[in-house]
């Protein structure tokens, strides 16, 4: 990009090379010239299973990855075909041309076209084309692809595709540098990380931004609001529409995919959460909430949000409708303040639509696990089947240190009950800012939280993967239930700690029964007597009374042969 | 206990004194004299929070603890009191005296008496005692305590109870040793283990338990036909019925509170499983299966199961049915060797209630989300309504190394759904034997799950913890924030690595947004103008048109004040 003139970073190093026992391969699209990257696990059976890669390019060894020139640009011949985008201004971003129609992945799935990014979508999820298409059109599913970020491998967020996970990086006016922030985005996407948001605050807002940016294979989220209160020194009485606007403007031209609106926090909401046990929470509602209180005026993002979808249109930038509202306790969730911001949300989801901009729908935060469902039903109802993007949320307040898992809880069962993608929470949450393994176990957590919402939402395929290991599991091949891991690495480690000789590896036993208390090794027994296979499913009943019969014939066989159950180690 | 007389183990120091900002305190009971151990959690406020507590008398600094004497022996006088039961053998163990009626739990509580074990229980849950009795006279709960446990702090397990935590603990013959066990109870409890299960193998199992139970606070569970085999020299096929009796009768003896029994394996639900994608993944119900096959006879757990009632009610032993045939993966859920067990587990959950044996039901295992619901309702139709006890269950095969996540999920769920004690899992599980950071990792996701069940069933009192918490962190009370969560080490750990010094303890900003965004600051602020506290409730829309009339007056005041959303620092 053009715009990618910033100082570089000091120090370029980021992880790569592919996880172990796997490999970065391709699957083609429908006209043969898509090549749609995809994690191929090599089983040491011969087979291998094809995963969903959030990784990019950067566990390709045949890619020669250098952070200050940042990744190929993978959709610049798209965007070009298309030629509906032109570059304007000093800094060469590229925005709709004048007289074009929309140029939003929403405009073109509402006049029938299949654009590249859908097609690379619909290979990625194992979908056909034309649904990624009709969920878009509907407004149920989103492709956050702004124009000037053609660094992106395309993803979808939407019920009907695989559940998202967002990872939050960000430095801040106390720690952490641009550095870190570049290698924690490779990273969070090298576990899993299906999106990123950059919420960075301090003096390097904006280089820090196009360093990821021209490095992230994933979309890029942003709040706008904090650049902006950067840029009137922190004091949110003297932000302004124009200067707000002005600020989304550059994060446009810069390729930020989407940005988190905190338009529903309307003035007469704010007295709503006087009397709440944790007031607000967002730092974004609560910069609003000054704004509107110091001028007694209505929020300016509400005020000027239809010129807002002019701006977001131009650049095919996604909106996040914000809940600055949200609870920030167990004791206040689902509360009127909440559902007074909801409501206005589904009022400007409709308004961003009529100007063909994409819009998902942020949620809470912390709800206990009988209200989750109710938030699902609620947003859906009143945002128009808008995707759902929640914060967590947290099931419990009392477990600072471990919100990725308290939140993981609530994460699982609101993907399941339809939420579209879940930003994670790191074991830092409430405590400080996350580290580089804060943020994998932030992913690795939610990850765990989106494929059992898969499970549960019946996703077609997403089984297959559990079954590869637990096949592999049955069968003791511990390096393919290591590779099949969402983790490797700590899988292997784990494992090593008890049983480290390499033996160890191919042994028909594990740590935790020891050599002479294999319950596995049993159940291969029984199916050798029954002489079935694991794989038959014809005629459970005759196939049952067959096995009884060969059980029966075959138990003097069985005591016959020794009575071992466990076979001698090699 | 006359039997302690086994050889002390080498190392004897175990984790002393309290948690971090709590005091071990005493609630009183009924009569004046029954003196109920809570944790209470003293603020800066001066206020303070009684918490339930597991801990034992390690969290105590007036007791002088001393492994190799064991704990005080809190229900001694109870026993004697109640003088029907007496010491028999050689060993000196207590039993039911001859002629006596049943000396069980549940047998008293049909009787109508309150026992004083039921009065702890009532005091350390905050119920009335004729709930505890009446729970445990029908059988919808269990309150484990075996007359040879003395040094127990009677808890109970069921729906109407708080939900319960196990830790399993355990030796195998590859690794561990018997101090590093007995440390690991302490250490389970000190965070939150309501149980323990001895799950060893190996040949110090006897010796390894004995030093478990005098010093363990909580219920010991095992499952006999670990020893049983170690008896027979690992050959499952040499077991027998006297074999297995001798051992069960021993471990009464011993104190053991309750004891995981696979009656339920049937030789002709063997068959069932041959089909599974994983087989038989339970221990014992892969050695009840050998047994099984290798004769072709039924199981003698199931032909002996009323002579084995006779033997647990002479000691008021908690039978654990256990579920030998639970599913080892997702695909395995739910299906026909499950279910086909389950209604044999009802069908022993009613013979052992004619013989005034106490019981609970062991379950899954993997279970994906969306199908947790149904194994708990099945599992109170087809039992009766008897207390659930569920390993994890874990809602997706594909993360080893963070099982103790995958499985916090579906515990939370399961918990929610009326799950009684929820069996941890942790990060080891699939992989080794878990050491002291694993079981508090295990521990520690578990009570969450726990406390985000007790939040959804709304079990009364709940809720005070998380909003104890939630007011310490709106507050900016951070020692009093790291104090009330579940780990207060890790809490303040997490903190001091973003901002250590001593002066941020207590500073009104936090490191994730710096001293210039505090959303909550301004949370205090909008509070302050409306002149409202979060505690005030009554007359909501008037009040909120109070408020909002205060906001319009005393936005010039905020203007005039200098716009300030954040105080200077002190």
């Amino acid at each position: 990009m053009s715009s990618f003139s910033v100082t570089p970073p000091r120090s370029t190093s980021v992880s790569t090379g592919p996880l172990a026992g796997s490999r970065r391969t391709w699957l083609a699209g429908p006209g043969g010239d898509l090549r749609v990257p995809m994690r191929e696990v090599m089983l040491s059976t011969g087979a291998s299973v094809v995963l969903y890669d959030t990784s990019g390019p950067y566990t390709d060894p045949d890619v020669e990855i250098d952070v200050r020139r940042g990744l190929p640009l993978l959709r610049a011949g798209w965007l070009a075909a298309r030629g509906d985008t032109a570059a304007s201004g000093g800094r060469g971003a590229r925005r709709a041309s004048a007289g074009s129609e929309a140029v939003t992945q929403l405009a073109y799935a509402r006049r029938g076209e299949i654009t590249r990014e859908m097609e690379f979508v619909a290979v990625r999820e194992g979908l056909p084309a034309e649904v990624v298409r009709a969920e878009i059109a509907a407004g149920r599913a989103v492709l956050p692809a702004n124009v000037n970020h053609p660094e992106l491998e395309p993803m979808a967020i939407g019920r009907a595709f695989l559940v998202k996970i967002n990872a939050n990086l960000g430095n801040s006016a106390v720690t952490s540098s641009i550095e870190e922030e570049v290698e924690k985005m490779v990273w969070a996407t090298r576990w899993g990380a299906d999106a990123v948001m950059d919420l960075s605050t301090g003096a390097d807002i904006h280089r820090t931004r196009e360093w990821i940016l021209r490095n992230a294979p994933v979309p890029v989220g942003t709040v706008p609001i904090y650049e902006a209160l950067e840029q009137v020194g922190g004091r949110p009485e003297e932000l302004t529409w124009e200067i707000y606007r002005d600020t989304v403007i550059r994060q446009c031209e810069q390729g930020v995919d989407y940005m988190t609106v905190h338009a529903g926090v309307l003035l007469r909401y704010v007295p709503l959460t006087a009397r709440r046990r944790t007031g607000i929470v967002s730092r974004g509602g609560s910069i609003l909430a000054a704004w509107c209180l110091a001028h007694h005026e209505e929020n300016f993002l509400y005020t000027h949000f239809t010129e807002l979808c002019e701006v977001l249109a131009a650049y095919d930038v996604t909106f996040s409708l914000g809940d600055g509202l949200r609870p920030g306790s167990i004791s206040d969730a689902n509360d009127e303040a909440q559902l007074a911001e909801l409501a206005t949300l589904g009022e400007l989801t409709q308004i961003a639509w009529e100007h063909d901009v994409q819009v998902m729908v942020e949620g809470p935060g912390h709800v206990p696990l009988h209200r989750v469902e109710e938030n699902v039903r609620l947003q859906r109802e009143i945002c128009h089947d808008a995707p759902f993007y929640t914060l967590g949320p947290l099931t419990t307040d009392i477990a600072p240190g471990y919100d990725h898992i308290t939140s993981a809880i609530g994460a699982a069962v609101i993907g399941w009950h339809g939420t579209a993608m879940l930003c994670y929470v790191t074991p830092k949450e409430h405590l400080g800012l996350p580290d580089r393994d804060d943020v994998k176990a932030g992913v690795i957590a939610y990850k765990i939280a989106a494929h059992a919402a898969d499970l549960a939402k019946g996703h077609p395929g997403a089984r297959a993967w559990d079954d590869a290991l637990s096949d592999a599991r049955f069968e003791f091949r511990w390096e393919d239930q290591f590779h099949l891991a969402l983790d490797p690495d700590t899988a292997r480690a784990y494992h090593d700690e008890t049983l480290p000789a390499p033996a160890a590896k191919s042994a028909h036993f594990c740590s935790m029964c020891g050599p002479h208390f294999c319950s596995m090794k049993l159940s291969h027994q029984v199916r050798a007597q029954s002489g079935t296979t694991g794989d038959e499913t014809a005629g459970d009943d005759m196939a049952t009374e067959v096995i009884e019969d060969g059980l029966r014939a075959k138990a003097e066989e069985f005591t016959a042969g020794g009575n071992r159950l466990y076979l001698p180690l090699a």
